[in-house]
């Protein structure tokens, strides 16, 4: 049952145990990223209603929370017809957005090629239900300014060094290209005015199946013969998986034959040299992923992991939005982890690397004694916490444990002190 | 000129530097906390509406930024007289009124005496000016359920430890107790109910002097009896600061002879107490130290700092707070530090541990080989950027030395394995 003094509908609360699993998570995310030469910023959690709301968050934009302009009058409040006229701010529902805005913002004081790192909580005011939550964390990093494959190498090496650091064994990345399953389309039959409408339904692949793929798209009349030719491709896609598939000719195998040759290279070369890193992240070309967003414009990727039904994060090349605040194109491509997901499928081990130790008090104790003890023992390096000491220790000591104290020692009245205290461990 | 594209108003982005510099200062502090004991929570940025205006957070309810209800139509609109009709949620203006919901909410999970640490964001709609901010980090310790002055003694031990650390030179801790206050007042003869407005003017004493103080309460109409005696007693304030003015004695002389000599002593245990730890930072009665909220219900404190005209931090105990939504008393007692004015005094100083290298690469290397030379590089514990090699380099190595790369390598299409680096300081 909830309690009645519950946090917000689908917002969550974080007791010390999770909170410090969570940090020591984002800390060895941070580490990786920053190492591959990346460099965090941070935006206010609040953007422009009229920024949030300017076509660049797709569906997203529908779910985020409006923020109530200051000092509305009775009048304010008749006169208004839509929500939108009484809120002038809203909470960002991605991190994108406010990168587009931030580097608009301060493009002269950025490197020409700038990578950032933000890891910040976004709010999308959803149906709340499992795994679905309406105030989560986005680890995403971004490369600005550069229009080279690159950027997608730098981005896939620092996300596979980053699950590797984790120790989340068995992801793998799934990668297309926009364009790539734009020709296919063109190639199958399908009118380009469909295919953002087309996509949508084969991004379902995953979860309807080829057969439902087909029949949707029939339902909706699309050209039969475009389908048809859609349903010996998906038919011909053989199940076989890792780098294999992502030599040149396995590429083009794939897909339908007169889809350019350059596209196809430089998807191989791209698989080819984050194979040359050497990692066991397996690499897999899948002409029908297609990552919802609208604002894709190159090569995508997508993280997979078994026991995941979901991708644990996503990206890819996006070289038309970062410059809409700016007025002008600039390059971009990005990577970002669910961190959500992530840290859920992460065995803990948030351990603190100090010694910890609990000073369990007399109830005789003078209390400044006590926290002269307690600091003197901090000083030698040590994390400590006063107890007072209850009639029966065990669930005390048990609760201790729990927590991460490695050690306890009694203060009495004639410890005086630390070289008389007597450290013994909490099994 | 403000970019047309800048934050919303009154709020800030972090560049990479500063950004850098904020979470170095903040990783300190919370490791000074963790040290003694304290655990790290957090809880969403939005609480219930009903929540925020329960008279918890004095002027700042007024301050709340609320969030429009989702899915509101136009009736709902034409409804509405007052703006709180459409808010359902609001963004915290501090982290005391979440800390009493989460501890209503999740008690049975907490220690007894439970030490929480809260560093996050609040937000205040306030007029922005130079200094004041509508987004700002607070880093809170509390520790409920001690009734006990150890508490006090803890808390304060942990805020001094943490300034330290910080390398904070020249820092003070004023000290009063609310109940020695209102005793004052009573005995120099104000009507116990017009204590609240009197003590609005009291606190204005640093700014104001004691002939502001003196004029504003005339100007008020309040007891001229009392005023004389007030601005006696003001008058006969020595300004010797120090550890000494916290004696027993010292206290007695500086409020009047009937001030309960039982909360003298309480007083001057706590100040004895902190004496014992042996810090430098200097301890210092204040009778006529307020702090602002109304929820105080015993000792007060408040860190002062020659090259801040307004406190870096204060607490103290507010004993029927917590317990609130609770609907049972919950002894409590915290210390929240300033830390948008503490990172403001700080020297930047925010170095990675580790070595930073820029691998500056001529036009004609393969990208494979150049994110493989750097990925190798990273492998032996460097932080690595990738550049690619101007025409004229001086300006990109004075910007990556700005950044804090320590050194560069040229990587030419020659440049096989990082044995073939040759690293050169940049200085």
């Amino acid at each position: 049952m909830a309690s009645p003094v519950s946090p917000p509908r689908g917002m969550r609360d974080f007791l010390p145990a999770e909170k410090r699993r969570r940090e020591h998570v984002l800390a060895k995310i941070r580490r990786v990223y920053t190492a591959h030469g990346f460099d965090e910023i941070e935006t206010p959690v609040m953007e422009d209603s009229a920024r949030l709301h300017a076509g660049l968050g797709g569906d997203n934009e529908k779910l985020a929370f409006g923020v109530l302009k200051r000092g509305l009058t009775p009048d304010d409040l008749r006169a208004a017809t839509d929500p939108l006229d009484l809120a002038d701010l809203g909470l960002r529902f991605d991190l994108t957005v406010p990168l587009a805005r931030f580097y608009a913002s301060h493009r002269a004081e950025l490197p020409t090629v700038f990578r950032s790192i933000q890891i910040a909580p976004v709010w999308r005011a959803e149906r709340p239900q499992k795994g679905r939550y309406r105030q989560f964390v986005q680890c995403d990093i971004d490369i600005v300014g550069e229009s080279g494959a690159i950027a997608e190498i730098e981005l896939i090496a620092a996300t596979i060094a980053t699950l590797e650091s984790l120790g989340l064994d068995g992801c793998s990345i799934r990668i297309n290209d926009r364009r790539i399953l734009t020709a296919m389309l063109s190639s199958l039959g399908f009118a380009e005015s469909d295919h953002a409408s087309i996509v949508i339904t084969v991004d379902k692949l995953d979860k309807i199946g080829r057969g439902g793929v087909v029949a949707e798209l029939a339902e909706r009349g699309v050209d039969a013969g475009a389908i048809a030719a859609l349903d010996d491709l998906l038919a011909a896609q053989t199940s076989d998986t890792g780098t294999a598939r992502f030599g040149r000719e396995s590429i083009a195998r794939a897909v339908p034959a007169d889809v350019d040759a350059g596209l196809i290279d430089e998807l191989a070369s791209l698989g080819a040299a984050i194979d040359a890193l050497g990692s066991n992240v397996e690499l897999v070309f899948d002409p029908f992923l297609v990552r919802g967003m609208g604002y894709y414009t190159g090569t995508i990727f997508e993280i997979a992991h078994p026991s995941s039904s979901s991708a644990l994060g996503g990206g890819g090349r996006y070289d038309g939005m970062i410059g809409r605040f700016l007025g002008t194109p600039v390059p971009a491509a990005g990577f970002s982890i669910g961190f959500e997901r992530i840290v859920d499928l992460l065995e803990a081990d948030a351990s603190d690397d100090r010694d910890s130790v609990a000073l369990v008090a007399d109830p005789d104790v003078d209390p400044a004694r006590l926290v002269k003890l307690k600091t003197a023992l901090i000083e030698t390096g040590a994390r400590v916490r006063l107890e007072r000491k209850p009639r029966n220790v065990k669930p005390l000591f048990a609760s201790l444990a729990a927590a991460g104290f490695a050690s306890v020692a009694t203060v009495t009245s004639s410890t005086e002190t630390i070289a008389d205290l007597e450290l013994r461990p909490l099994a």
